[in-house]
């Protein structure tokens, strides 16, 4: 194999340019990493459901054509200067949340929530020099999160990418990448479930079920699993949900009859939709005095949550997390571990396969409801 | 001394007749106590905030006449049927949160949020009959969170009170009744605050202070005060505040300002001025991350919190305590035993001594800002 080290490589990636528009297989350009950072050869992404919601918002015109996808593993094509500990061939999951491991949050034990690394979508550089490592017939296209993993080369910060076990699969630990590691991680260290404990999850996507994958690996006593989509149900019991609700089917409120099937409330509730109202519900759901509520779901619709002080009073908690509270670099290969221990379940998650080409038809899955994750292969040669 | 065990007794008591309106020292009846109940002789009460706010409600005119105070120390004059573990002669402290000690929130570890006792404060009857203790003339007076200490003789269910070494002195351990033992208990029992930890106070109050003689057993490296009233101020360097400020005094938002002083904001901050901007600046002032916001105070203006769902994702941890997470009957010995071991100051809380008749002075103290707390000896032997 000829090295494409410090050369321009062309590739394919799939291009979004405008908000909601479908994507475009285009031949784009990727420059070599700079200082710092690294180029990835992506063997597969997936798309989760952060990918679509921030690609429908309109405001964010700006920052397009753009890149998107942050779900993915790879295998280092090359690293730009100084950076040491990452070299051609390495298998490696890249990350939206990067850690630089040396500010006051990346050294504290209680956060992932990087001081330099902060995510935002609405952000299409990179963090090194302000500018786009992607091009088409010269015109710059934007990244996503600092990952962009819908092209067959990407770039990304060495604070976002991590070496992992290269006998781990490369089409199944891009789960790792967003939503497997996010679920369990708001679990296991953001909520630090207790065995026991009883736990209600809204929206029963990848995320959802990766939070009931968490709950379990907790001990977790009874796994309550909210959605709309009934389709979703058969999965949930998979993966050890013990009591699926449906709120149409109710006249009361979701929050009151999970009181009543728990006699008072969850001890931990969990929001993977990304919808105010249903966060509410997930914060009313808990017991007062204990119950913890996690915020996973992004709302992008600028909905406002309503909440009277003396509710306060009643000692729910709220809070919410940004990829589990996963340190990507230092946690990431310990989930590989697991999973490669058969403690941790990825392969259920993917319910869908398709080459890189069908972009659209993956997102049209997600959105529709009919898959929880679409794994694309980037190149002919892998699957 | 006679015993007046069984037999109606006639005494002072403050009342008062409509909301808002000063109390009026009159002669008042006070019936026995019924099965589970206790009759105490109040020695010494003082007033707290809830007082002031929960009298000067409009809406809650329909418990008027009403009895309130719920700070204070006295001696059972005689139990009802059933009380065991108390007798007449004992020295006890009355409380507002009750703790029935069978229910699974008194039995759970993670909170005082007693299934049985839920406060509120538009509850003007006794638990048991749903009848009053109290009357004028042969009319019915209402009671105050089952406490109503503003009274020479007062009836509480036996989940309200609990006996206390006789060796604590009446007139400072009233304070634990509520001010000293919610500030205190905010930190070390719903905050959990560790050794090292940076901590704003709003509003320097006897709670907010007593918060900060928490933050000083914790071991908190750092404590910001923050009041518009400058005149707490030294007060506040007294109980290890380490550094004050004044809202007032500042262009940018206070928030603003603790996130400059403590490099992007402290480990824990507590609402102890009972208004929702406040809170918001409180919560807003944490870390992101790990920052923890404890809303003490109590807001009754209606005001409703906002909240982006999008911030809820920066990790900050929301929450609030009722009487500072404390169990009355198991904690408060407790906290009386630290006072006599010198470990947990009361004393210096207390800015003005005034027999009970002139209460509606020792209101004027408080609501102008002049006193953190004025004890008020309740019979004209006792000091
Ligand atoms: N905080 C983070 O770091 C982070 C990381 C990954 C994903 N996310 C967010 O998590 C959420 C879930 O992501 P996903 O990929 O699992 O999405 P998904 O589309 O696979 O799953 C969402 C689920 O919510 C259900 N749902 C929709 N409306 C509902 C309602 N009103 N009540 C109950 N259920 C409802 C849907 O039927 C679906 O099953 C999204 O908001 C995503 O942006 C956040
Ligand atoms: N949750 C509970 O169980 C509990 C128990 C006791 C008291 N409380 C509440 O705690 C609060 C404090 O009680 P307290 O007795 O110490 O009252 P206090 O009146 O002695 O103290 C309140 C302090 O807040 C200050 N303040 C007012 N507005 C402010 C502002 N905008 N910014 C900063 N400071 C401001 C005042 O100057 C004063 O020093 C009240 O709301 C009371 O109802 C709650
Ligand atoms: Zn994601
Ligand atoms: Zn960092
Ligand atoms: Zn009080
Ligand atoms: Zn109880």
């Amino acid at each position: 194999m000829v090295s494409t080290e410090g050369q321009v490589i062309t590739c394919k990636a799939a291009v979004a340019w405008a908000p909601k528009q479908a994507f475009v297989i285009e031949d784009i350009q990727v420059a070599p990493p700079l200082a710092s950072e690294v180029r990835i050869k992506i063997t597969h992404t997936s798309v989760c459901h952060s990918d679509v919601s921030i690609w429908q918002i309109q405001e964010l015109v700006d920052v397009f054509p753009r890149i998107f996808g942050h779900e993915a593993s790879g295998i280092v094509e090359s690293v730009g200067e100084g950076v040491t500990d990452l070299q051609a061939g390495d298998h490696v999951i890249p990350f939206f949340q990067g850690e630089c491991g040396h500010c006051s949050s990346c050294k504290s034990s209680k956060t992932n929530l990087c001081d330099e690394f902060v995510v935002n979508p609405g952000d299409g550089l990179m963090k090194t020099d302000k500018k786009t490592r992607f091009s088409i017939r010269g015109q710059p296209i934007f990244h996503f999160m600092g990952t962009s993993t819908f092209s067959e080369y990407t770039v990304v910060h060495r604070a976002q990418v991590v070496k992992v076990d290269p006998a781990a699969p490369l089409n199944t630990i891009c789960l790792l990448g967003c939503g497997i590691a996010t679920g369990v991680g708001a679990v296991l260290k953001t909520a630090k479930v207790e065995a026991g404990s009883t736990v209600a999850i809204f929206g029963l996507g990848a995320v959802g079920l990766a939070v009931a994958e968490g709950a379990r690996i907790s001990g977790a006593s009874k796994v309550i699993g909210v959605d709309i989509n009934p389709k979703k149900f058969n999965q949930g019991k998979l993966w050890g949900i013990t009591e699926c609700l449906n709120p149409l089917e109710y006249d009361q409120p979701i929050q009151q009859v999970i009181h009543q099937k728990t006699g008072g409330g969850v001890d931990y509730s969990f929001e993977c939709v990304g919808n105010a109202d249903v966060m509410r519900a997930a914060y009313d759901s808990c017991h007062k005095g204990w119950g913890v509520s996690v915020v996973v779901g992004i709302d992008t619709s600028r909905k406002i949550l309503q909440l009277n002080p003396l509710e306060l009073l009643e000692g729910r908690i709220w809070t919410g997390t940004v990829f589990g509270g996963i340190k990507g670099r230092s946690h990431l290969p310990e989930l590989v571990a697991k999973y490669m221990k058969k403690e941790l379940r990825i392969d259920e998650m993917i319910t869908h396969t398709l080459p890189f080409s069908e972009i659209n038809e993956a997102f049209k899955l997600l959105i529709e409801g009919n898959s929880l994750r679409c794994v694309m292969h980037m190149h002919n040669s892998e699957h």
